[in-house]
C-alpha cells in the first residue's frame, strides 16, 4: 500500500531455486518449473539462499516455510498453488508456463510484510503468519492470562489465542472472527479461540507493544504453534512473549495479483 | 417453560445418593452432604439409580456425567458447585447446609431436557450437553461434509463442529458463537468451530431432523467428544449421525434458580 | 420437517388470485400469470381470501404482506420472485410458465410456520417474519429493558432488537448475527442490533414465553417495525410485548424447493 | 504506545477553557471546575483555542466535539464524565476537585490520535471517531458499493458502513463486531452494519489507502454521520471518500489512565 513496501520493476531473473517439501506430490510441477527456467535462461541453484528468486510449489504451508527460511536473505518467494486455499500463491497450475515465464522475465512485485518474534522458555521463534497458544488436551479449555505492553488484562477461559501478522490475518485469525489486516499495516491482531467470556474481542496492537500469554490453568497444558507447526509447550505458569519482529518476509506476486483480488477469490465465491 | 417439563412440588426426600468422582478433592463437601442428610432424616444409598435424588458434588463435568448415568431412571440430579463455571449447579458451597436442607425437605424443581443420540461405527452414544467432532491433529483443519434430514449441505473447512442440546447451548456452543437455546425448546444447535468459509452460520434444528457429519479430509483424523469426553474417532470418510434422543435428562434445582438468573450470573458479571 | 406442517399432494387448482402491489412494475409478469391460468383452466378471482391459492408477484416484501393478509383463511401463497433476495419465492421469472403450470396442476407443497403476536399501547399486530424495535433517531442509541416470561433481564444499550420467527430468521435476524431457525421449530429468536454491551447474545425462546421490551431511554424514541413496516412508536417508558402467535402462515413452494436449497442459493454464492 | 504520540510531563497550566454544550445540565460541574481553577491559579479564558488546556464537561459526544473543534490548535482536551459511557473522559465527578487539581498542576498525559477526512459532494469533513453511511429510511436496507485504494470491492446489502479511527474503534465500530484498534495504530477500521452478505468482514486499512463508498441503491437514501452527527446525505449514485487525515486529535488524560484500563472498566463489568 505504501511505496516503500512494494516494488514491481525487476531485472530478468538469472538464478532461481525450487522448493517443494510439502505433503503433496508435485514432482510433475517441479519438472515444469525447470523446463520454464531452461527456456527463460534461468539457472536453477540448489540453495534458495543463493538464488535471486525462489519458487515454492505446494500449499500455503510450503510457501510459509520457504518465506520463513529466507527471512533476512532478501530472496523473494513466489508460490505456485498445489494446495487447497492458496492465499499466498499467485500462480495457478493451469498457467504455470505462461506466468512463471513472465516472472522470470522480471514481471513481478515483491511485498515486504511484518513477522512476529516469539520467546518461550529462552528459545526464540519467528513467524510469518501466526503464533498460536492452544490447549493440548482435546475437549479441555485452558485459562490464559494475558498482558499487553506490561499491562495485565486478566484471565480468559478459552481453547487458545492467536497472534497474527497482516499476512496471517486472512488465515486462522479470520476463521476465529479476527479482522482482516490489509497489507501495509505494521500491527498484529490478537484473537481468542472459543473464549467462554463474552468480552474477549479481537484487538489490533501496534509495533512496540509486546503481548505476553501465561498458561493460568492448574492442570491443562498448551501447545505453541508457529505458522501451524508445534514448536513448544506452554506448561502451567509458563509465559510466552510475542511482538512484531525486526525481519520482514518477502513475498513475490504477479503484478496484477492484488490483496483484495485474492481476498475476493478466496472468500466470496 | 412449559408445564410438562418442570415441577416444583415434591414430597420430602427419603433416600439420596452422593456422586463426586471429578478431578477436584471434595471429600470435605461430601461429609457435609452426609451430615445434612443425617439431620434431615435422609438415608444415603450407594447406588444413585436406587435413590430418590442424587447429589453431584463437583464441576459441570461431574453433574453431566451423573445426569447421563441416570438417564431413564427418573432420578433427578442436584449439583453443588465445586468447579469453575457451575452453570448446572444451583447450590454454592457457602450455602450447602441451608440449601441442601431445603432440597431434602422437598423444596426443589426438576427440569426435563432433551438429549442427543449419536451413532458412530455402529456404536450408540447419548449426550446431555453436546457431541463434538473436532480435528485430532493440533494445527490441522479438517473438512467436514454435513447433511440435515438427508439433504447434503456441502463441505466446510474448520476445526470442528458442535451439536448441542438446549442444556449444552450455554457451554462450548456459546464459546463458538452459537445461540442460547432457552429451556423448553425441543431442538438442537449446530455450530462450526473456526470455519474457514464465512457462510457457516449457526443453525437450530427441530426434533426429527438428523444431522450427519462426514470426515471429508483425506489425511486428518477427527475425534468425537460426547459431553467433553473422547468417545471415538471419525476417520476419513466415516460418518457420525446425531439426532435429538428419546430420553430426557432430569436436573434438579432450587425453586428460585432460574435459567436467566444463572445465565446472568455466569456471563454478565 | 414434521408430517403435520408440510403437505405436497394437492388436487388441481380451480381458483387463484394474483397480488402484485410492490414497488416494482410487474404488469408483464401478471399478464403471464393470467395466461398460464387460462391455459390451465384456473379461474382468476379478485379476492385472495376466496381463492384456492394466491400468487404473489414481487419481492419478499410483497410475499410477506400477502401471507399476513391471508392468515387464518387457509389460502396458501406462492411467490414469483421479482425482488432482490427472494428467499420466500420459489418460482423465478425465467421459469414462470413451466413452474406455475405445475403448481396449478397441484404440484406444490404448503408449509405452515409460526407467526408473532405483538401488543403495543393496546393495539395488536401479527408478524410473519419479525418485529423490530429500533431507535428512531439516526445516530442515537437507545436503552432497551427486556424481560422473558416475566423475568427481568436488564437494560441493553443498542440500536434496537429483533424478534423473529423461523421464517424471518434468515432475513434481518441473520444480518445481525442471529441463528438460522430451520423450518419446523416452534420458537422465536431474539437478537440485538449493534449492542454496546458485549454480553448481549442471540437467544432462542420457546412458545409460551413472552418477551417484553421497554424503551428505557429518557429522550430517544423507538420505532416498531412489523415485517419491515413502521407500525407504531415505542416512546420512553412504553412497553412492547411479543410472543408466538396462534395463527400460522401458509407458504406454498414447488415440491423440490427445500429450505436448505434456498439457503445455499441465497447465502453461499 | 510510541514515544512520539504520548507525553506526560507538563508545566502547570496557566490558562484553561471550559466547554459544556451537551444535552445534560452540568452547570454545577462547571462551577466546580471554575473553583478548582481559582484555587490552582489558573485563568479561565472564553475561547478554547487560546487556552493551554480545555476542560470538556459532559458525555463522549461533548468531548468529541471539543476535540474536533480544537484540531490543529495544539490545545489538549481533558474530559469530565457526565455521560453514560465516558470512554474518552478520565475524570469522574466524584473526584473532580482532586483530579482536576492534579491536571492543572501539570500532571496529565496528552495522546495524539489519527483523524479521518471525508469528502462528500465537494465538501470536506474531519472526524475524530468515525464516519458512518447509513440508510436514512427505517427498515430499508441500502446497497453500498465500496472500493479501497481504487480497487473495486463490489456491492454489499446492509444497513450501513462504519469507518473508524483507533479512538472510535471502541464506540459504534465495536457494537457492530469491529476490532479494537489499540492506541498507536495509524490505521482505520471498516465495518459493515447488519450486512446481508455473510462475507462482509471487518477490515483494517493503513494510512494512504482511501475508502470510497457509493450508494448503489436505486431508491433508498443514506445519511452520512460524522462523529454521530448527521452532516450530509449520500443520494443514490453519490460517492463518499474517506481517508486518514493529516490532523491529529489531542486528548489529555490522567497519567494513570490507560487504554486497557478504560477498556476493562467500560466493557467487562
Amino acid at each position: 500500500m505504501t511505496s516503500t513496501s512494494e516494488s514491481s520493476t525487476h531485472s530478468p531473473v538469472e538464478t532461481a531455486a525450487v522448493v517443494a517439501h510439502g505433503r503433496i506430490d508435485v514432482r510433475g510441477a517441479v519438472e515444469r518449473v525447470r523446463a520454464v527456467a531452461d527456456v527463460s535462461g534461468v539457472t536453477i541453484v540448489d540453495e534458495p539462499e543463493r538464488a535471486q528468486l525462489t519458487v515454492a510449489v505446494g500449499g500455503d504451508g510450503t510457501i510459509l516455510r520457504t518465506l520463513a527460511r529466507l527471512l533476512g536473505t532478501g530472496v523473494p518467494v513466489i508460490g505456485i498453488n498445489y494446495g487447497r486455499v492458496g492465499f499466498l500463491a499467485s500462480i495457478v497450475p493451469e498457467r504455470l508456463e505462461e506466468d512463471l515465464g513472465r516472472v522470470f522475465g522480471g514481471e513481478y512485485r515483491t511485498i515486504e510484510q511484518p513477522t512476529l518474534e516469539a520467546q518461550l522458555d529462552g528459545e526464540a521463534f519467528v513467524a510469518v503468519n501466526d503464533v498460536v497458544a492452544t490447549s493440548s488436551t482435546l475437549g479441555r479449555m485452558i485459562e490464559l492470562g494475558w498482558a499487553i505492553a506490561g499491562e495485565d488484562l486478566g484471565v480468559v477461559s478459552c481453547d487458545g489465542m492467536i497472534c497474527s501478522t497482516p499476512s496471517g490475518s486472512t488465515a486462522y485469525n479470520l476463521s476465529n472472527g479476527g479482522p482482516v489486516l490489509v497489507r501495509g499495516i505494521d500491527a498484529m491482531a490478537i484473537t481468542f479461540i472459543a473464549p467462554h467470556s463474552l468480552e474477549a474481542r479481537p484487538l489490533v496492537v501496534p509495533r512496540g507493544a509486546e503481548l505476553t500469554v501465561r498458561n493460568a490453568s492448574a492442570d491443562v497444558g498448551a501447545a505453541v504453534l508457529v505458522d501451524g507447526h508445534r514448536s513448544g509447550d506452554l506448561a502451567p505458569e509458563r509465559t510466552l512473549a510475542i511482538r512484531l519482529g525486526e525481519q520482514r518476509s518477502l513475498l513475490a506476486t504477479l503484478p496484477e495479483t492484488t490483496f483484495f483480488g485474492r481476498y475476493r477469490e478466496t472468500f466470496t465465491s
